[in-house]
């Protein structure tokens, strides 16, 4: 609305497709897009809202694709404003091309994100909802998607503003017993907000746990191949992918750049990372391989570590795997078809799953750890299972700040001096500035900034 | 139109995008979209054309996505039938399901290209203008995509329709002069139809000239860097990138799966692919990669053979050097910088570069000797370099057949017996029919089959 500038970005994804989207948003859109279209009368300016229009976008006289368009008025469109949806026959480079036919007639590209921006200063959502409308464009699982739209509609925004609610509640409660300083005389003044914070703070304390489910859900987990050279790492790829991806031989050190690909196990998105195999070497270059799979070791929220279990258990494999959180850890003790001299029961603590993978035996024991040691990882905390709604990490921070400062005006309250409802307010107001912020009741424009830039560039 | 199923598919582009698009196409896509469709009334098929719903996609009660419909109804739709566009909010998981949505309500999952299909089916397009869409689609550079609209437009299919009316006229002229047996009483009734019958071939003989322009630029140009062992090519692939795409060491055979990655030199798209070193090797591992990387040189429009310039010209190089053409190929003779034992005058017949890759020396004389052997495999016809329409594989088979046709009715003219405009007659139906097939006046359902398959699903 108002006097910002007109912007226009690609809105489909890139690569191969039937269809793509050049998006417009703002006052001048309708005007833009009659610049660089040719279709029948009456002009786009002159149609009613909620049309679509066949026409060609022409540069300089010369037809650059066959498009339909889109006209859709504020206020009901997705930003709030003027939109106009210039959808091209063909595919991404059509798209550029009809980009920049429109941002040379005086569009501004629009910065990643800045349409579900607009959408949030024109308050079509609140500042949850934005983050969802990402979460659900990069949902790569049923479930990340479920819990995306929820997210969408407005139940996370509900539990936030319900904590709100409760904080500004007790609050008010506490500025009504600042009005009868001598508490003695009415206890319940206090007894009334202090039930009240211990709901809160609880509220606050469910929805926290919520946070490492919501993580994998969202970014899918990282699960890392490594372990010692030539023991059936790039196997164990292959074998989970069910295809050749990786180059497999009998020669240790086979695999050097990383191999990354992704992969679905029941409902979970996962990363499935395969490694150099570590091992002491003279080769520089198998060294920088095995210093990039460190790197990637590193970030892994499940390691399957893979050993030889038809030799004797070496210094080198204990090493490796005592630095390893167990829950976080998967052993595989592959070549059991030469034999067995490591058993799981070797190894104290830690879950193991005795394979062939050249004989395709034991994969299912492995799936089976791993869904039970990612399902366990994400459910570490009291998450009502019930829900498909969790929190992120963005939240996360902010309500580990909010509860301090709730458990702050509860410390202040059961002490009960005369003071104590005043600094417990102030704790309050802190509290709920937290909460507002992650809803966008109150924002800084920093977080704005930092919160759309994530977004791709057309959403 | 007709009794035919209503199909549906996902139509933009897989991966992260702001809008992602299901199609529907059929007598029933109104009524199945109903079925899955909350939305405010009127219902959707009470609705006129070219209208924008907003509403949500719902599965047993639940929503699945907050979405756009799009109405537009036969025959002014892109495929001449009902077409319903379903525009989710979310990415490829959202995408999906509205598909599975729409699929249990009743529609079938579209074959690739059958969007397409059915508009050539319904006389929306010829084939010809049907192959530019999947063209336009692919195209991976401005000229690519020029050229696919030019031939979405008809441009091409006006050439191909000269030549079909200038056989028909012919044959026409001949047909005449059947009614006239004693030819030399009129002989201008067998010069009419040669003089015509020239010029077409002279027409079908430019227009295949294009071939190679058009595979070119539809395809991008594949430029395979190949060599012996150690002597720069993985380097000579990250400073063509402009990026480190590739572990580079000074160990011989460090490259075993080749790294293919996308690249455009002076507006022609290619695909770059890096090889493993070619030397004899005991390494069982090795010599797959070496393997690997032959089936790719051999498939390669154009070869940069690397060699090391500091050593003396080896029997090996001689020998992977002679078995390639030297109009396909490029010879870099790297690491300058150590000393140089072989000059491009060594190398007759190759064009060559001295290059220090190390030392960033030389890859503009690389990058320019591969643009001139691009463009001059691109202008290997005497193709009208002002007209961006060029022929494909197809195409060319087909007027190749045609040609042989003319030039064979030419020849029984020329013999100017008395069954000549007979047997003539019947070259040329034979060769118009090829022309036929070219922009499918006429078809065989397997051609269209194996045209359409082509297409990606959505299309």
């Amino acid at each position: 609305m108002s006097g910002e500038d007109t912007i226009a970005a690609i809105a489909t994804a890139h690569g191969e497709g039937g269809i793509s989207i050049v998006r417009l948003s703002g006052a001048r859109s309708l005007a833009l897009a009659e610049r660089v279209i040719r279709c029948p009368k009456p002009p786009l300016a002159e149609r009613p809202t909620n049309t679509i229009v066949h026409g060609y976008v022409t540069d300089q006289g010369r037809d650059v694709d066959e498009v339909l368009i889109l006209i859709m008025r504020a206020p009901h469109s997705y930003t709030g404003e003027d939109v106009v949806e210039i959808q091209g026959h063909g595919g991404h480079v059509s798209a550029r091309r009809i980009l920049r036919c429109v941002l040379q007639a005086g569009a501004r590209s629009a910065e990643p994100g800045e349409f579900t921006r607009r959408a949030f200063l024109n308050g079509r959502l609140d500042l949850v909802q934005a983050e969802a409308v990402l979460d659900l464009v990069r949902s790569s699982s049923d479930r990340a998607a479920d819990m995306a739209l929820q997210q969408l509609e407005g139940r996370l925004s509900d539990a936030f503003n319900s904590i709100y609610d409760g904080l500004m509640a007790a609050a008010a409660d506490l500025a009504a017993a600042l009005d009868f300083p001598e508490e003695d005389e009415h206890p319940q003044l206090i007894d009334r907000p202090l039930a009240l914070l211990h709901k809160v703070s609880d509220k606050i304390d469910q929805l926290a746990a919520t946070w490492n489910e919501g993580r994998v859900i969202r970014n899918g987990a990282l699960v890392v191949i490594f372990g010692g050279a030539n023991v059936g790492k790039s196997t164990l790829l292959n074998t989970l992918l069910e295809y050749d991806r990786a180059i497999v031989s009998p020669i240790p050190g086979t695999t050097r750049d990383f191999i990354e690909e992704p992969f679905c196990l029941n409902g979970i998105p996962i990363r499935l990372v395969d490694t150099a195999g570590i091992r002491h070497t003279e080769s520089e270059l198998e060294r920088e391989g095995i210093r990039r799979a460190e790197d990637v070791i590193a970030k892994a929220d499940l390691h399957l570590y893979v050993m030889d279990a038809s030799r004797p258990l070496s210094e080198q494999d204990v090493a490796n795997l005592t630095i390893r959180k167990p829950g976080k850890c998967v052993v595989v003790l592959n070549k059991s078809d030469l034999g067995v001299q490591i058993t799981p029961e070797d190894l104290q603590g830690y879950d193991a799953a005795v394979t062939s993978l050249i004989e395709k035996k034991g994969l299912c024991d492995v799936r089976s750890l791993m869904d039970k040691k990612l399902i366990a990882g994400m459910k570490s905390g009291p998450a009502d299972t019930d829900t498909p709604v969790a929190i992120s990490e963005r939240h996360h921070d902010l309500l580990v700040k909010a509860q301090a400062d709730v458990k702050d005006a509860l410390a202040v309250l059961n002490e009960k001096h005369d003071e104590a409802p005043f600094l417990a307010s102030e704790k309050l107001q802190s509290a709920a500035e937290s909460i507002a912020l992650i809803i966008g009741r109150s924002y800084r424009e920093s977080l704005v900034d930092e919160i759309f830039s994530r977004f791709c560039i057309g959403k």
